[in-house]
């Protein structure tokens, strides 16, 4: 099947519509317009329509609007929610272990196996019925373990280093949780979230809005 | 003293540019040009030559460039690291917790003071040295612990009831880690960290990029 071309803030949105539609579902709601979707989001009407056509078939019905339950399965099967993709978490800090231990994302299609780590605190380790392996075995047990995503949450100073024995490892993609560049080179996708900025983001708009006497 | 204005894209790029200069400054480069520093990140050279005019009044030497230290001196301050903003947990799950555990924040700017939660097993207890306080003591307590900045990291089921809270009892700024979108009113800033977004942006570009037969 091939794919339309979507970009990334685009892309950033269906999960937005995705959660309000299963808002919707669990008080009933049996249909919505596109428009009460762009209201209730805040978002601009022709956006939202353009973003749902992309991914769904149904026309919706005059005056009432496409089926919740529909939109919900077909936002789900855009996003890959329907299929698991294997990951392991590289750096078994706070935010690597929170990732280990709960299991948010396995309804997202997102199945956390392992963790790595170099510390002899860790390796060893069960955490949430999830072995920790040291970073030595990258290359055998990525390929074994059928892993295609890695979740970076190493420190900085590390993570360019790592990076390389992942993509040497097989890697796929990279969700890069450390606030550095990463070079991946072509063949591996590298996705950021970069929470340094997003507070950057936050404090500066907080700054302008109330104006501090520094 | 007014702010020149910024784009939100922009605004996340200066975390970056700091975290570069921090690892030059490690390895005792002294001096960088706009051009190094374009290519280090893999950024539009021009981009970040106005970039940097934003946040500095250093020319930089011909041929050498900017001076490193002064430059991370100038971006933390537009930053506002170089001030203490307080905020708080609202939510103490494993992200919550992962927040108030470590102190990477601190550094730059944000001082996590307390955590807040309705659960009996965590109401009462410290984490990291820091309170956990029942939900319903926000009223009194945000404006004694002259709290501006809210973490949101709750379930999804309660965010805007919270959200709710938080704006009656006088936050100004909410970081939300919930996969939802919060209605605060036009005095309060949202930043959104959209987790699920963010790997469904990841998810997509892998399997358009390897194509699988699913």
């Amino acid at each position: 099947m091939s794919r339309p071309s979507v970009s990334q803030r685009q892309l950033e949105r269906y999960p937005l519509y995705l959660s309000y539609l299963l808002e919707c579902s669990k008080n009933s709601v049996k249909y919505i317009s596109s428009s009460s979707l762009a209201k209730g989001l805040g978002l601009n009407e022709e956006k939202v329509r353009k973003d749902l056509q992309i991914v769904t078939r149904s026309k919706g019905i005059p005056n009432l609007g496409r089926e919740v339950k529909k939109l919900i399965y077909d936002l789900e099967t855009f996003l890959g929610y329907h299929h698991t993709t294997n990951a392991v978490v590289i750096g078994v800090g706070h935010l690597g272990e929170a990732f280990m231990d709960f299991d948010e994302f396995k309804s997202r299609g997102l199945n956390i196996v392992a963790g790595f780590d170099v510390d002899d605190l860790k390796v060893g380790f069960n955490i949430n019925n999830k072995p920790v392996y040291h970073i030595d075995r990258l290359n055998d047990l990525i390929p074994s373990l059928d892993v295609r995503i890695a979740i970076l949450t190493t420190p900085v100073k590390v993570a360019q280093n790592v990076t390389d024995l992942l993509v040497k490892a097989g890697i796929k993609g990279i969700w890069n949780f450390t606030p550095t560049h990463l070079n991946a080179g072509d063949e591996v996708i590298v996705e950021d979230v970069d929470l340094a900025s997003s507070f950057a983001v936050l404090s500066y708009k907080l700054d302008t809005k109330f104006k501090e006497v520094k």
